[in-house]
């Protein structure tokens, strides 16, 4: 997979005023790699946050979530690879603390200033002393550099930038993201970083940051499982010319919305693409539902189906899986004899049953392409979603089940 | 898998009075073997059924579901692999129809007191014709070889008998039940038929089967999909001296459900340990929870982790991958803080973080082992629940991707 994606990366990503980048090495896991990324971020600068909810989040979530809660004026964040600081308790936290205090004595902040992220093996403990011996060599860097700088299983560094035009002034968006989409071993876990140059209120960025994330990173699914660290934070430093955006429905929020979705969508879809498991990449667009909750059923059910997506690494046009995930979806509202089913633009069932213009020919066609739609129109009202998976391949079983030997 | 399990079926299967079995060959999908099996019951049996919940389910189960919804006085089932019938649309309600219709005729019954069952392939026609024609041709059997009859990816046939005495009188009960574990391709169809000779009313035994399938049946999961057509039935045939069973409360009731129960389960663990992809047969015990509903969730967010399953195959105790799942269950009540997890009778994780009293090696003995136990115990209340699963192979994904090809 990844095709064309380096190619990608190599364009130029955009500096963001009001931010700069820093990484150095610690040593967490390995040597002689950069395993600490730092942001530092002006005064003023916004910063809202969404993160996993699973119930074993690592130490560093538990902070962030505060600080983001206390509305503290963050002016750093410091994310360490090689160990998740997750499932370690009390000691796991202090030690995150640990971190953010000495980050905060180099920069002249208050502890409370820095937020705290890490990814890697869990129910390890965070060998604090090698992250905080880093930190004085802390060195300026570039945001490709940081991007792969953040990497753990990943193959390739994800970044990507965005540009649009307020009032005649350019507002500027860049992100960085991790994650190693089918591989996910240890729960590899999702970070997602985005800053931008913008200037907008506090509880709008709140608000936004969930309708963007609802459309972009949690979209996508590789096996269900979620991660005990999954981060996504904007920064918006306010450095741009342009009036701040205090309106939902103003075009200027419609517009930052809309950039900062596509970017953290290309994001998210550089996840899935990545990952030596992961032959084909899957869309699955249910549309006309009766709500979006639903529509989101349907989908996930086809998304995280394993017996789909064995049959997609097979290339086979199986449909008889596809219409029995569909039928045990926990959608409230499904009438098996109204809905339609395409593989691309070929229709392969309707009125409960493989449809009469089908050919078998068509669908092996198809599903001999590395990326593919499904869509499920489900007639029944006006709700949709997509939601961006992979295939099953045997490098899944072989990557995850050897992972730790 | 499968060890010592033809052992078992080899030992004495009970026939059971009131009950006649045959098979024939219709050749639906194959030539010479027995593809057709048909239970005739005597006058007065009660029947009941649970049913797939899957709204694309196969035609034979809308009217199964129908037959005794109308407490039609059911006198025979017919069953045939090679074809589910599903995915097949208003033809396949008449296809199924049809082939009830031949087998009344045959026996001199009214179509309404005949169920059909079909396994096989999904979104095919169900070859009408070639069902009817073998009708005449069906021949008298045992219980082990119409267990053998219902098979289609099967490797072993899977049948069992229990037998207890309710005041000095003793009831008979066999079963048989077919579906193929983990390879599961297209679907493969779970159908459980189960015979006693015991008295029960009707309504008590529409409850019980409920309460049965509960707690074996739907206690097993392989990678969470449900099939079009899966089927469980119960034939109680009066035939026992001993007098009906008439209470809920009454000691009759609890042991004969206790022997349905150990027989159903019993029939249920046969198809995971089934499978040429499954290595290991995993118990998932969740216990103290706060209510059933939370230890199940807990219990399936394990069973079915892709993650979790691969470890299990690389016999790797990968703990993060256990309590990142506990995590994530959609349980209400969880405490991190107090939970403990055991791999077998090891205690593995407490405290929100790996035991003190842990060691590698200990979690390494366990997994090495072909049956494991996962226990959790959420120190929250009284309630429990075991899920039964197994691990996720390369063949896992080989049967599956090759299956049609």
């Amino acid at each position: 997979m990844a095709v064309n994606w380096t190619e990608k990366i190599d364009q130029a990503l955009f500096p963001i005023e009001g931010v700069s980048l820093f990484v150095a090495q610690a040593g967490v896991k390995k040597l002689n790699h950069n395993d600490i990324t730092v942001f530092t971020l002006k005064e003023g600068t916004k910063v809202a946050g969404v993160f996993t909810q699973n119930r074993f989040c690592a130490a560093p979530v538990h902070i962030c979530k505060t600080r983001l809660d206390s509305k503290t004026n963050i002016r750093a964040l410091v994310i360490n690879t090689g160990n998740a600081n997750a499932g370690t308790g009390l000691s796991g936290q202090q030690n995150a603390l640990t971190v953010c205090e000495a980050l905060a004595n180099e920069l002249n902040l208050l502890p409370e200033q820095v937020l705290p992220f890490s990814t890697g093996v869990i129910l390890e403990p965070l060998p604090v002393e090698k992250i905080t011996q880093s930190l004085p060599k802390l060195a300026p860097t570039t945001w490709l550099a940081a991007a792969k700088a953040i990497m753990t299983t990943d193959t390739v560094a994800k970044a990507a930038s965005r540009e649009i035009s307020i009032e005649g002034e350019l507002i500027k968006l860049t992100g960085i993201a991790k994650g190693s989409g089918m591989i996910c071993p240890n729960m590899a876990t999702m970070l997602g970083f985005v800053a931008t140059d913008a200037a907008i209120e506090q509880d709008l960025l709140n608000q936004l940051i969930k309708e963007v994330a609802d459309e972009s990173f949690n979209c996508i699914t590789v096996d269900g499982d979620t991660s005990t660290n999954d981060s996504f934070i904007v920064m918006a430093t306010g450095q741009t010319k342009a009036s701040q955006i205090n309106k939902v429905d103003s075009p200027q929020y419609t517009l930052f919305k809309q950039a900062l979705t596509s970017l953290a969508l290309e994001l998210a879809q550089a996840i899935i693409r990545d990952g030596e498991g992961a032959t084909k990449f899957i869309t699955v667009h249910v549309k006309n539902a009766q709500t979006k909750e639903d529509a989101k059923h349907v989908a996930y059910a086809i998304a995280q189906s394993p017996l789909i997506k064995t049959a997609f690494f097979a290339s086979d046009p199986n449909l008889g899986r596809l219409l029995c995930a569909i039928g045990y979806s926990k959608a409230t509202s499904l009438d098996v004899s109204t809905l339609q089913l395409y593989l691309d633009e070929v229709l392969v069932a309707e009125k409960g049953g493989r449809a009469s213009s089908y050919n078998e020919e068509e669908g092996i066609r198809v599903m001999a392409k590395d990326e593919i739609t499904v869509t499920v129109d489900l007639s029944l009202g006006t709700a949709e979603t997509k939601v961006y998976t992979c295939d099953f391949s045997y490098d899944y079983v072989k990557i995850n089940a050897d992972y730790r030997t």
